[in-house]
């Protein structure tokens, strides 16, 4: 039978609806997966068991009297009852933020960030703060590979990743700035997504990069997007008919990249058998060569970055750099040197970038691509390579990791889906159409 | 005889180069102009007279022994010895931080924005808050327009306006979301800038509306704008040869926009007579028609405003309504009412608007506007009409209030310069040329 930390959100959220499941129930099945595991995943740095407790019986009281009022249709928002992964680089005015750094590691913020105010007023619980690499660059945490814990979850989301995977909490916040939340996602197995640059509320949310910070989420199917979607921004539920390119199915480009060498021979097999049982299932599938110009676009992308940590971080750099990793440091001193024409120049590649994809999707609905260089390496030193995340960071394009295959150690390897910038809704439609038929039949 | 903080920020780092001005003597004059007018101006919410102080003694010590190794190169960054003042929506870690609400009487931030540690680190020293409007909306502050105690100085960075105006500060921070900067800098006849959207580091500026929310500030001549911009992104101090449109002079395109007739003749004389002046020196000056679509775009503002505010400020709205204002809770429950395929055609307008403006700027380098329907309006409680910043903030573009007109009461009346977005160097050179020049001979 299945246990309630088991469900998806959809799931959870159709089972209170029914008044088969109570949210109490829920958080208190999440709390007890995360006793038994948590010691071997350590998805967690701060853990708010009484009060997310105390947050559910009022979600289930509120429950109860909507169900005995005949056609009230408010149950209390988008997420009533679920519980939620908060990445520890996001401001919680009732839990500890580290920001994963030993700069605060007894910071309590006076607010709660934005996305997560939105979440409560949704009916979510923030069941707790997850593992995040120092300020969500390269540091490593403490997390390890839900699948194997002599492997890395990827960061930076890192807890947050496993913390789904590991069916401790059916939704957690990330944040990608260069491959933070695609990339976890692909290494744990997970439903990932990195919502269209500047398009969610980012206030609150620790800066790394203001040109490419964005914020995403871990889920355990496409469809809890869309409820966590309306619970930020307001977006329909549901969509059930986006403009596509063939009659009900999407039009998919496969995109190796000029990065696909870098690809190990697990990435590229799911990639390809991705495509392939896609055809079969009847999308019309076509190669997709980006304009050469894109094969720089993952060295704009690194030099953007630092160029803006160099900015987004000073107060931590000038004023508490003794307790700062020579990971971060390393990458504001490359920023400070990167001069202002070259990063100029950087932001312009953008831009005729972005020009340059509304031409490719015209043609197609979607991109089919990797979402890393294959399953998680071995070893918590590292996090993982973003390469196959970095140019999609810097257009700024929706992406969602779809998992389901399998690599040669048996840890999971996902596929990459990009949209249109800006075309969140319809790129996720795609996506609920793809997510099982990426596995063949 | 001019008095230290009577220097333009310019002036004043040239005085000190050429060992003629100690910083510490600056602070000190800010800080007499201060005592002897700000009873009457209430520009300031905090003053840090003897950090301010203390810090001066530090950089002129740097200074003196700067000079006394020829050649030395570094002394201490493109703002040093300069006193700023910050917008009380800004966080430092060693001031209060009210964002202007009652709902923060006694907040200390645990860090410094990101533009202030940049400030800090660039030599600059944070003299203390300015006065805002209730988070950065129209709900108005205690500060009086430096011209005329009974008008208001415009919002909401009411006290960065009046502060530069009235020779307390060269410099002041300002954020613009509806006409923050553009409208005050008028109204009390200064030099404003607000950047390109997206291009300076915002974290930790209280967020008001991410779609909008723009850093900007105020001094007292264009090149001083330079000097802020080298120590928060690294621009070059000055641009010489931008590349324009005439040999050595802007191509300027007269833009009425479709407000032109909600601009009274005091706003309406000054851009003409702007225009008529920067003829007669030499420039090209065309009339630009805005394309139809435009006539839309400042309700699409106002929605967008709305719509994110509702995301940006949620935190406040749930914990603490009772103590937020009447406007700012209704622009929140308005933009918790617009759906959210309003809120996508309106980004789709933006989009589409920013597309039309690139073959504008095609034509033409700069465009000339209102900065304001006229004069300060009498009165303080409320902080007049963003009318004519509307459609340049939702656009993105860089904006430049050049002052010097006055109006038919004796107030100062401005006119707005606007470069294409991202091409702030450029309009920045162009307004050097016509700063002067937009008063005539």
């Amino acid at each position: 039978m299945t246990q309630a930390n088991e469900l998806t959100a959809s799931q959870a959220r159709a089972a209170m609806d029914r008044g088969d499941l109570r949210a109490e129930d829920l958080v208190q099945a999440c709390l007890e997966r995360i006793a038994m595991r948590d010691a071997d995943v350590k998805a967690w740095c701060h853990l708010a068991a009484k009060p997310s407790l105390a947050a559910a019986k009022v979600i289930d009281r509120a429950l109860d009297q909507a169900s005995e009022q005949p056609g009230a249709i408010d149950k209390g928002g988008p997420l009533a009852g679920l519980p939620i992964g908060v990445k520890d680089i996001i401001d919680t005015a009732d839990m500890p933020t580290t920001y994963g750094s030993a700069v605060y590691p007894d910071h309590r913020p006076t607010m709660d960030a934005a996305c997560v105010a939105l979440v409560r007023a949704a009916g979510g619980i923030a069941l707790g703060k997850t593992v995040s690499t120092e300020f969500a660059y390269f540091q490593p945490g403490k997390t390890t590979n839900p699948h194997n814990p002599g492997h890395t979850p990827g960061g930076s989301s890192s807890g947050s990743a496993a913390a789904v995977a590991d069916f401790m909490v059916p939704f957690a916040f990330g944040t990608q700035t260069g491959g933070s939340v695609i990339r976890p996602a692909a290494f744990c197995g997970v439903v990932g997504y990195k919502a269209s640059h500047g398009a969610l509320p980012l206030y609150g949310v620790k800066a790394l990069s203001h040109d490419l910070d964005t914020l995403g989420w871990f889920c355990r199917e496409v469809a809890d997007i869309h409820l966590m979607r309306a619970a930020l921004v307001g977006a329909p539920a549901f969509v059930s008919d986006p403009d596509l390119k063939m009659n009900g199915v999407p039009k998919i480009g496969l995109c190796r990249t000029y990065e696909w060498d870098q690809a190990d021979d697990d990435c590229q097999r799911a990639v390809l058998a991705a495509a392939k049982n896609l055809e079969a299932a009847g999308a019309e599938v076509v190669d997709i060569t980006l304009p050469p110009s894109f094969a720089d676009l993952v060295d704009s992308q690194k030099r953007v970055m630092a160029q803006n940590a160099a900015r987004d971080l000073a107060f931590e750099y000038y004023q508490h750099r003794d307790r700062m990793s020579s990971h971060i440091i390393a990458l504001i001193e490359q920023g400070q040197g990167v001069d202002f024409a070259t990063y100029q120049n950087d932001v312009a590649a953008t831009v005729a970038g972005r020009a340059a994809l509304q031409g490719i999707f015209a043609q197609v609905d979607v991109l089919l691509c990797p979402s890393a260089p294959g399953e998680a390496p071995k070893g918590l030193d590292n996090t993982g390579d973003p390469i196959f995340n970095r140019l999609w960071t810097l257009l700024g394009n929706p992406c969602v990791n779809l998992p389901g295959h399998t690599g040669s150690h048996g840890l999971p390897v996902g596929v990459q889906a990009v949209g249109a910038m800006g075309q969140d809704e319809a790129l996720l439609a795609h996506c609920r159409w793809m997510e099982r038929r990426v596995l063949g039949s």
